[in-house]
């Protein structure tokens, strides 16, 4: 029997809260921690587990690019909640961390998130999961500069924004799973709709985005259509692939 | 013959302005560039090329990598002179990339910088160049949080805080080259001898670190006591190291 989605997630915390940092990051280990432990639902982890064990990977091999995928994202979050950017004081209920640690401490701990991040992806002995990593980790830069430019197509800031390390996710977890390149393209293309979906729930939830473009009917079948596309092509691929199926129908349902 | 120092700087120079960043990262691309061009004296990269050349490798095997370190070094400028760490307005004479673009976009440009280092790191088949890069960019990090904290042992700051890319530099060079791992001691050892050259020296310039320590005539003493040491190390290397040997000298003996 393949792990449930709250079984992997709770294998990712094991993992994250055991995490040895860097000794020389020194004091930095407590902000850094804060930011990982924030509770968040570990959906692009839990995704990078459940692609590489549908394909038949031993999640111990699986993990340091699943923990590699969230360390980016949680850089993204600490370095977006500064002052010079969104001014978030707080995230999930708790204060950001420069809000506890002082906006200094905040820009070095998201530095050095990354390059642990980096770090972990270079654990395998080919370079292929730091490159993925980190060709996303550029495109989510570029699409922060987009959004902080403002008035750019929706479609292409999400792409970079949220897409493409949804994308990676999925992506870091196929090539730690050693599946050879000729049977990447179908994996691509789900990890394309699955970022979409993502997204657009997003916007429902927060009532802006795409309902402000298409309006909240609009979006709502702009997310079903993507969950049905998702389940499609996970449907042509060879692999246990039930676990993703439940992530996309949890994606597209949740209220979250 | 070898390349001179000056050469190799122009070689270094050359790379830099053509280098190709990501396109995804838009108009991150001026703030990046300015961040590049400020005419820096390209200590590391050229340390990097020097060193792959004296064991025979050739420079164009050698570039991403000694580009990748200048990236890293130039990413720690950019977020050192941000107003929360060293509010630096200006940099080598003109306005340091926050004064010229925004604090959010100079945290997003060296993000970006540090992402882009890592890329062309991965350039390589192996993964040695940017494990090499990653660790020591962690160490930098580190060093960077044990001087906002104060009050720390400075031969462990200036270890982390520049001798760090310093060895990086060298390591980064000899591990693109493909020299064999037992071949390697050597070159660690007088790495750490020129990281510490490099950083007195710049303490004897600035009147601060070590002259605050030792005193003016102690620090001269110690960097002509490191320098010695490092030609030492060289000399007991096989290789034309004549090139190495010059920049030594030149660090030694820097006004600047």
């Amino acid at each position: 029997m393949p792990r449930t989605p709250d079984e992997l997630r709770a294998v990712v915390e094991g993992y994250l809260a055991e995490l040895g940092l860097t000794p020389e990051l020194g004091s930095l280990d407590a902000p850094m921690r804060h930011a990982l432990s924030g509770g968040g639902k570990r959906v692009r982890p839990v995704l990078c587990l459940a692609t590489g064990e549908a394909v038949g990977a031993d999640v111990d091999r699986l993990l340091p690019a699943a923990a590699a995928v969230e360390l980016v994202h949680s850089f993204s979050l600490v370095h977006d909640d500064l002052p010079a950017l969104d001014d978030d004081e707080e995230r999930r209920g708790r204060p950001s961390v420069w809000a506890a640690f002082g906006e200094a401490t905040a820009i070095l701990a998201g530095d050095a998130l990354l390059a642990e991040a980096l770090r972990l992806a270079l654990a395998y002995p080919e370079t292929a999961v730091a490159r993925e990593l980190t060709e996303a980790t550029l495109g989510m830069i570029g699409g922060q500069q987009l959004d902080l430019e403002g008035g750019h197509d929706l479609e292409q800031l999400h792409r970079l924004k949220t897409g493409a390390l949804f994308n990676a996710s999925i992506m870091c977890g196929i090539w730690a799973a050693g599946v050879p390149v000729d049977e990447h393209p179908p994996w691509r293309a789900f990890a394309g709709e699955l970022g979409l979906l993502f997204q657009v729930v997003d916007d429902i939830l927060d009532g802006d985005g795409y309902v402000l473009e298409v309006g909240a009917d609009g979006a709502r079948r702009l997310a079903d259509e993507a969950a049905e596309r998702a389940q499609e092509r996970l449907g042509a691929i060879e692999g246990d692939t039930s676990v993703l199926e439940e992530i996309v129908a949890g994606l597209a349902a949740r209220t979250s």
